[in-house]
């Protein structure tokens, strides 16, 4: 669901349509109507494809007609940059969480892996989206940008803690930073929130893993 | 290149050519240009889409006419599975070495990590695809059917250690597995030999990282 969920998010949802490439206008009746149209786009974008989606099996699989659709979101595209922005957004409001800019640099890097977990967890569907785009249009760079931009913060963060000594030098801040959000995105592959595995179980093995390591000392 | 490389493969390459799911005849004169063939529709595939390639687009990107193609490749799907085969065989030759199979559980378990990462650096366009596969036809549920043989195999390797107490117990054995091989099957998004990071130090990183964490003792 775009709103709600385990997220106190109020400072995420501001800065995520401060900085949403293409601002979202609330067309038509907002709430209920809207967020279920973007959430089963989301599914069915997911399914088949953002470019293999036309509007019209959008509003088919919705019961709607197409201009119903089109009240509610003015293209395929503000679909596809809304539901973007909602996981980009997400991500993006840790970095500002008082976890994320308060404390050393480890205790730092340590509250945005776990809160990043949760996000994933939380925004399963919006996060699976944003990792299939591959740039193939304005909104889908501009996509690309932010999850770079989240990045760079992120190996900052890495290459902090390496300078006081609480991370490893001997792996480039870049290489460790990528090789650790490789395996939190990998959870869109495999996790299901009916599963056995709390998302805060899945955060908390996720942070033995890559703080500590598999191997017993 | 499909054959090659810095691996000693003979072994992995008998074990693929059995476990093939669709053996591929070799049809017309063998060596480079089927190797190139398959090399430049692995290409087009991983920028294209499989689905959204057509044999006439392949031939035009090859210089060739269709009926060439044809001659060293029956469809576009035994292209496919050749490709899918070269990567699984990789992996799946992997398992059959000896520091896979002789030493303790936990020694083998990190033999596999690094020779794992190894194998996807060296058939970097081969696993890339394999990754891409949804289960879209019998060849991709065929290689998806691998690919959980494959992560089965490590997984009771993984627990093997956990019992012998050289891998920590705390984090489920298939979680643990699906978690190191996220990251490592993440590498395929951007890394490039090219660059300054060679394979082996690739390797070296993803066993640290994995095996004894970021965080300094």
């Amino acid at each position: 669901m775009p709103r709600g969920g385990r997220v106190t998010s109020c400072q995420t949802e501001r800065v995520s349509d401060v900085e949403a490439p293409a601002p979202a206008p609330r067309r038509g009746r907002p709430g209920y109507d809207r967020d279920r149209i973007l959430e089963v786009a989301v599914d069915v974008f997911i399914e088949q494809g953002y470019d293999a989606t036309s509007v019209a099996a959008l509003a088919a699989r919705l019961g709607l007609s197409k201009s119903a659709l089109y009240h509610h979101f003015a293209s395929k595209e503000e679909l596809l940059s809304v539901a973007l922005d909602e996981a980009l957004g997400g991500l993006e409001g840790v970095l500002r969480e008082e976890g994320a800019t308060q404390g050393t640099p480890g205790e730092r890097l340590g509250y945005v892996l776990e809160r990043a977990v949760r996000v994933l967890v939380e925004k399963l569907p919006y996060v699976t989206l944003l990792l299939r785009v591959r740039g193939n249009s304005d909104v889908e760079r501009a996509a690309l940008e932010r999850r770079r931009a989240f990045d760079h913060e992120v190996t900052a963060l890495v290459r902090a803690a390496q300078s006081e000594g609480s991370v490893r030098a001997d792996i480039d801040a870049s290489v460790a930073t990528r090789l650790t959000f490789g395996m939190v995105n990998s959870i869109v592959e495999w996790y299901r929130p009916a599963g056995s595995e709390s998302g805060a179980d899945l955060a908390a093995d996720v942070m033995t893993v890559v703080l500590d390591g598999l191997r017993t000392r």
